[in-house]
């Protein structure tokens, strides 16, 4: 039996699985329980487990031993939308708008307040929530590290670790064959992970959304590159990037999934290439172990960071927001100011400009 | 000037890269110098330095710090046939035989042995030369463990390293998401890499060149962990691996390249999952990562113990043999019993057998 | 309620941690249900669970997950000699035997056979059980490697992965600053972690208790190294070696631990290199850092086999035999020819040969 | 020969090594030259170097290939003060004053600046440089993060990786055998390694210098987790911490080395646990593993930022300040702001208070 006097919160993860949400939901729940002394209810697989009214109550022996532990206890769904959900409707696939049920979920639950662990997506449905009167907090989570508000989302610097150590096995092939190695990160509409983990793999060529690439440049690089001794060069692409001129658009949620494989912009790339130098070329879509594996210390502690603060906001009445983390500080921010947008990489930022310094070619 | 006294051995790296080619370099010029005073002579990328006449002299400074790092100071050619060398003629694409080239190169150089590290391809080549008259002892390496006469080639440990990792970090994506998650890695003919990384790894199902599989067993195994409540599978694919009642055909060196992305037999299994269940199945390909970085520890040793025994066998004149490991003791090998061949995974071994005590299916 | 009509087979873990346990307890209580539809109950905390009766029955859902976590489920206890056990009788401390409590224990739970996890002290205790009619399976499991009868122990390899990472570590300083670096490793009488460790970590001296030291060769090889240019180098330390003419005495299994630290055998080594020369030389004691973590690929392959192979002897009734790998083909052997026994490094054998052949320095 | 027409800046790394030396020694010089066309000069062994004119032209070709490389290319001395070197005069050691030579060394080289990478000590000479009219840079190097005006100095995010690992790795052998394991980590005066590690790690008692501890509230701790049915307890230890009502005594910078072995605070600690409980303890100090090894990419990227910056501060002419990043943005500070300071633990911020949300003990 629940009980009734006991304030209750309300903790889901959302949108594509990343490292840290195992760990945010055990400070979300130690804070609450050992700080609050409130009660919290996880909903199972994102929006879907309050559709269907699946859930669990978190204690602190739920969460115990979950700090480095990958993936999320309470399941994830992508690119569900609870406002257009697909219903079987007399056995013809329909949408149907379930953003009712939810909140009456809610309230039949006694939820206070809900915390909601995603991505853009995720939060962007939280926004809509809002609206009809349900109070949220939002944790931003994604490894693509587009999510205005906040310096960098969790999830963000393990897939980076991953990236990195990627580009630094790609180095050893790429100079015993003198070859061009692309390596194909994630990361969306933004290049985030390309340009740090290019940045930090030692990358020659980094190729990011926000600034499109003429193929000629890219292979003017390698060719340059060849002339002054260093017959390799490796390349680290954001799935989203695209060459000038190029119609625009965006990049989905699972660019690295199965059929998108053959039309890889990487392939598309490698092919140019080989097709005008006489150099090697080869491909790796690095795909969902960007998205795996345990926390990197970066993100243990601000996920706990982040997972504390919520709880607070909670305490606060300070609802509606996301907790945000910028230049270091905490700092709460609009769902309004978060939802239904991207932050990219500034073109003229100082991230671009070291990469430049170090002799990275843009392919601008 | 090089001396005319001092004894001399050549080495050459031949095929693709992997972990532990520098390591066997090390020991090669350590044992060969401090050892024996033999002069060695270092030529540059395979077979193509032999007919290029591009060499190095090694001393010990050269190998100095090498022992832990990836790739090949050398420098190395895939798909490399001296004895059909690709040449222009007149403007024209001709097939050439250069190993002429080669003899007298060696004899120039007063080499009085040859030492040839590589795969398959690269062993196979080194016993036509043999038949030429040329002094060869070959070092088995390779990432698909399929050479005979050894317990196993260097560079293999190094690639199933990588290959459980990666299947550990698919497992959170799998769990968190209930999704079937494919992992393809090496290993050509050979079901080695997939099968060891699979125990290791704790896939549920494996899939290797000499179990062929039938689709409805692959699935008939989803579903049975789905009915026990696990509704999610983690799928370790050969690339080698192919359907029951199949033509066969062999995996190339390149399965991993650009242009077999596309067609690659995990994107073939993972739609033939998605059709039949309503399972979201996502596939990753390993691909170079698994060639490139460190060796293991293990691959260390062994590199060490290889190298120092291929100079031990020159200096005793004990040529025309491969140094191999087996039941773990150091065994030379006649080249004739390693060239064109290729070890498989015995489908009624040990492995396979613990494997199946784990509950591992194999699709047949 | 148990059921009567299942054979049942005990489990324990006993003696100091390392990687590995769980995942043999994940492939005993696999293969004992799913192949032979045993019963699996494992006893807490080694021989004291089967004194005070502590249990639990094992179940294919406790086993779950756990091929790739460290430490052990079943819990352990460091030197306990239930044939010797300290108890308090009348307020006093006492030695006492509890072997018929625990002979009573297995009979009044119908144990038909009992799976020993252990070291050389654990399955030495578990030889003299078998005296007492207990039908006994043990299973090689420590860092040190020293146990008879099997190439290798499972934990020896993950425990050499972490003593080699550490090497690589210390290079970089010891080079920066000229310096003498010790790294003190594990391995009890025996120097197999030492030994493999300094030749995958590139050590430039390697102290071992099979190859006793004299000071002033360990001192001439550093000198000899600044001579050639080389300003720094790196030692590696078994915690059981001693010098030349030393009164000859056990390293105890703990060590590492608290009291130990002020006398440690390199503490003294490095004392003594700075007296007699002007270079700064600095310990690190890698201690319990080797026994955690998670188990490396080639343990969770070998505790695979080994946890397999138990079980298929206890149903063959192949009792009273350890559960051994011999020249990478499993070899139950007798466990009279492991209790009370010490594998040691072979002193004119194969892996001293080829770290001698890289120039490393024994003290000798 | 040295061109006479190109400026020209120097370079020196001082101080105890650490992850990222020469990353930041390969941005100054990509910068300076790709972008300047300054020449480069590398001082060796820190100031020593200066005192007796060793030193090195920087090219592009030699910091080719350092981005991930542990270590210092230019060496570095610890403890090393130039206005206070030990020299033999008459045989005889005396202290003297070497800083004139080194201005002018500096001024016969026309070395228009000095880029100085190093930790407090370092970077106090230097102060004291610039008033003897040396135009110097700094910029912030060390693990324990103790260096003011920067949010952090580079290493000390590898340091932590270290040892939130070594946390990790603890806990299954504290877990499995009921103990309470303590690990030792570096920090000098200040508590951030031990701070962050510990909540990375998920230590249970985290002891820092900022916070003196009483013993009995850290086993009031350890035993309210039996009591709670936690049976083990993780202890990250700062080097500097100090019981409460102690003397000050500052932690030196070679806290870890041989000498200092026996009577490191954790080994008192844990004598203290024993004395109390019956509870196994046992400690690891971790020593120069926190220095060694690769940078990880959070430093790999801040030693490319500022060592960029610290460059185009001497293009600015900006000097006697030192390159830090607040608020992740760039700011110059000046070095009187810095020099003979130390940032501690906030002991109300952020990071402690979240650490106790999460149920750690600070032994206050």
């Amino acid at each position: 039996m629940i009980s009734k006097r006991r304030k209750r919160i309300g903790v889901l993860t959302g949108g594509g699985d990343c490292p840290g949400l195992n760990a945010v939901i055990r400070a979300i729940v130690k804070t609450a329980i050992n700080i609050y002394d409130y009660e919290v209810m996880g909903f199972l697989d994102g929006y879907m487990g309050l559709v269907y009214n699946r859930f669990t109550k978190l204690s602190l022996e739920d969460v115990s031993g979950l700090l480095d532990k990958g993936g999320t206890i309470l399941g994830t769904t992508d690119s569900f939308d609870p406002f257009n959900m697909m219903v079987d409707v007399n056995g013809e696939k329909q949408k149907k708008d379930m953003s009712r049920h939810i909140v009456d979920n809610l309230n039949m639950h006694n939820i206070e307040g809900l915390i909601v662990i995603g991505g853009i997506n995720t939060i962007s449905t939280a926004y809509k929530f809002t609206q009809l009167g349900i109070k949220i907090i939002a944790i931003p989570k994604n490894i693509d590290n587009d999510i205005p508000g906040t310096d960098s989302s969790f999830g963000f610097y393990s897939a980076l670790n991953t990236a990195t150590k990627a580009l630094d096995k790609l180095h050893s092939t790429a100079e015993s064959h003198h070859r061009v190695m692309i390596l194909e990160v994630m990361g969306r509409r933004a290049g985030w992970v390309a340009l740090q983990a290019g940045i930090a793999g030692g990358a020659d060529i980094i190729l990011i959304p926000e600034i499109p690439y003429d193929i000629n440049s890219v292979i003017r690089k390698i060719l340059d590159r060849k002339k002054s001794g260093k017959n390799f060069s490796i390349i680290c692409v954001s799935e989203g990037c695209r060459p000038k001129n190029d119609a625009i658009e965006d990049a989905g949620e699972e660019k690295g999934a199965l059929n998108t494989l053959s039309n890889s912009i990487s392939a598309k790339i490698a092919g140019e290439i080989e097709a005008i130098t006489d150099l090697e070329t080869r491909v790796t879509i690095l795909g969902y172990l960007q998205r795996g594996g345990d926390p990197s210390v970066y993100d243990r502690i601000l996920t706990t960071r982040l997972g504390v603060e919520a709880v607070n906001m909670a305490a606060q009445g300070n609802y509606n927001k996301m907790a945000g983390i910028t230049n270091n500080q905490l700092s709460p921010v609009d769902l309004s100011e978060v939802a239904y947008k991207c932050k990219n990489v500034p073109v003229e930022g100082e991230l671009v400009k070291i990469a430049r310094n170090m002799g990275v070619g843009f392919g601008d």
